[in-house]
């Protein structure tokens, strides 16, 4: 992507806005002054309405785009952001914004709690899907953003996505979510707790009080192993990796051959430590399993009687972390609803993982739906073959 | 089932046969004396031919049926074990043998190592799918057994039942393999290789020298709750846990609210923990993981060549862990080899677990399977409806 002339070169680094009022959560808690980190690429227009949200999933960050000085991989979403890519920051001022209790520059449980002085660690609250968005939306005030022409994302970014337009009706003209779900499934929260459990079944992780002695390793690293495979698809390992061995590998102090896929996995587990804070990790799945987007509403079609804006649901055939069933039956709650909705499922061997790089085949339908004219979009309506029946898969629609 | 006429009732326990000479492993690795723990379920008759094996799972043992003095629960497969029961006690001589490695009697690492007179622990070899067989035929010849009139299990169970006709291929009548493949895809190892590492993690394994201290009660719980996810189906789960809320659960000294499916899966490991042995996790999912049925031969049709079996393959719509496509392959690979086969894939959404619990629809397939004649089971091969391509879906038989 470096040497990608429509690509938008170097980046100033992620900036960091503090919130200076106390933030009330939904868990009924209060933190104290909270740190925004966030990037902006494109410039917003006087009428602050071309501003374009796109949320990052489980252990992303603001740098969505671009390169920072030095570095070698761009941000990571930045084969759909640039000038003249499906997110034109010729067009739209795209913004990018760590969520509350992340650990890249915005407010987390590895922060310092300014009342105490002293890291949050076990001390800090549970936060929601909402409360990230409320965090965001006053870092948008405080920029001048007047209306969202867009918010987007994919997996716990897309749940973000789906929930602005029902905090926010009158400020979203579209939404774009992919691989996400209005609701974690038994399934999904079982492997948020399995995590979990794996980082907190480690002595290293102190009841949450690590900082100054380093992340939880072993324990963080196999949580993130696991959702390595929730990420990737059955037939897309055999194809990557099939049952190839890297070599001798050393596990349980014997030494044996070692599966590519192991190795792989090992690989993600290590570096993800060196990353990613552990106690983010715990808060951040909390958040995901608890997240329902109907769960006020007499149904998931009444959360969206009060929205305006289009919406484009995007799955992928093969992801069955964020099975395709669950945005359908969004699109379905939308349909119901009398929103303007399109749906398509793309037909991929990726899993989850797709939505960062089946681009190819997203960037032409972002396009379509964000050039659409709102009364045009009406008829996305007409998208939706057919009424979504219980968790039987959806026709795919490429 | 306790109160069941057709049950065997109460069983004596679990029969220890100690092979006393030493036993070569496909590792190159020799043991000495191996106890080998079984039961047995009817008599074998004078010709020594109407034996059938049943085959046990990861973490079943030799308790396959009826009641053991005061307990409250039957073995792993008494529902289709018994008189009248679609392993048919008046007509065949059943036996499951506990296999290599394990820890329910048969010689694992939790045994005493006979030439150091201690613990194997991390001194534990290697073993094998065939090796496990190979124990279970030591076993059948001191027993007087000279033909198994069928072979059958599910998951690692139905992998023991595909290797012994390729093993034995003049004793095996017929095969019945449920939920099962013929080798591990990346996915599988990468599951596999996540529980290993749970237990690896916790510094109560201590390099698999433990015993005396007792189990890696943390890490082995986490590789547990893996394991169960595994065995559900994302629709199982949504109808028996959806999201409902048990009470409020202490997980990571917060206490906050716990969706039953976080309770179910906590009960699951805690309750593993104290039945089996960390070290034959890790010694049974290697040898699931190494299993490749075909690696030997020019393909897998050509493992099945010298085999004079009938098959009987069955698979469940909803198992992700062992896909249906993947004992279709192994259904194309005996057509290839023409070889009787018979396969269907039954519809249900309780995920592996089916081949324990889907025993109504299994019953009447599996009598019909026994009691076919040789000649007719040849026809067999016209049940695979059309070649298996690729991983698609195959499709249902019923």
């Amino acid at each position: 992507m470096a040497n990608d002339t429509r690509g938008l070169g170097t980046v100033p680094g992620t900036a960091i806005w503090r919130l200076e009022r106390a933030f009330d959560l939904e868990c009924g808690q209060r933190i104290g002054a909270v740190d925004v980190a966030y990037e902006q690429y494109g410039t917003l227009n006087a009428a602050g309405d071309n501003a374009l949200l796109v949320c990052h999933a489980l252990s992303g960050g603001a740098h969505a785009a671009g390169l920072h000085e030095g570095a070698a991989k761009p941000g990571w979403w930045d084969v759909l952001i640039g000038p003249g890519r499906a997110f034109d920051t010729h067009r739209y001022c795209v913004i990018c914004i760590n969520v509350l209790g992340s650990c890249y520059g915005t407010t987390g449980p590895a922060s310092i709690d300014p009342s105490t002085g002293r890291v949050y660690g076990s001390r800090f609250p549970d936060v929601t899907i909402a409360d990230m968005v409320r965090v965001q939306k006053a870092l948008l005030d405080r920029l001048g953003v007047r209306r969202l022409a867009a918010v987007a994302g994919g997996s716990m970014g897309g749940m973000q996505a789906l929930v602005w337009p029902v905090l926010y009706p009158d400020v979203v003209d579209r939404v774009i979510a992919l691989a996400a779900t209005d609701r974690h499934s038994p399934q999904q929260i079982a492997f948020g707790e399995i995590a979990r459990r794996a980082v907190i079944a480690d002595p290293a992780w102190r009841g949450g009080d690590y900082y100054g002695r380093g992340n939880p390793a072993a324990g963080l690293a196999v949580a993130r192993m696991l959702g390595h495979v929730t990420y990737l698809a059955d037939a897309g390992m055999a194809r990557k990796f099939g049952r190839r061995v890297k070599g001798q590998g050393v596990t349980a102090g014997t030494t044996r051959r070692q599966f590519e896929v192991e190795a792989y996995l090992d690989h993600q587990g290590r570096s993800f430590v060196g990353r990613f804070d552990a106690n983010s990790l715990l808060t951040l799945t909390r958040a995901l399993d608890d997240f329902d987007l109907g769960a006020g509403f007499a149904s998931l079609s009444d959360a969206f009687l009060e929205t305006e804006a289009a919406f484009l649901l995007l799955t992928f055939s093969s992801d069955w972390l964020y099975p395709p069933y669950q945005l359908a039956r969004v699109a379905d709650a939308l349909r119901q609803a009398g929103r303007p909705v399109t749906y398509q499922e793309l037909r991929t061997d990726y899993g989850h993982d797709a939505f960062l790089l089946e681009h190819e085949a997203q960037a032409p339908i972002i396009r379509t739906f964000l050039d659409e004219k709102q009364e045009r979009l009406a008829d996305g309506i007409a998208a939706i073959r057919q009424p979504w029946k219980g968790q039987g898969p959806w026709p795919a629609a490429i």
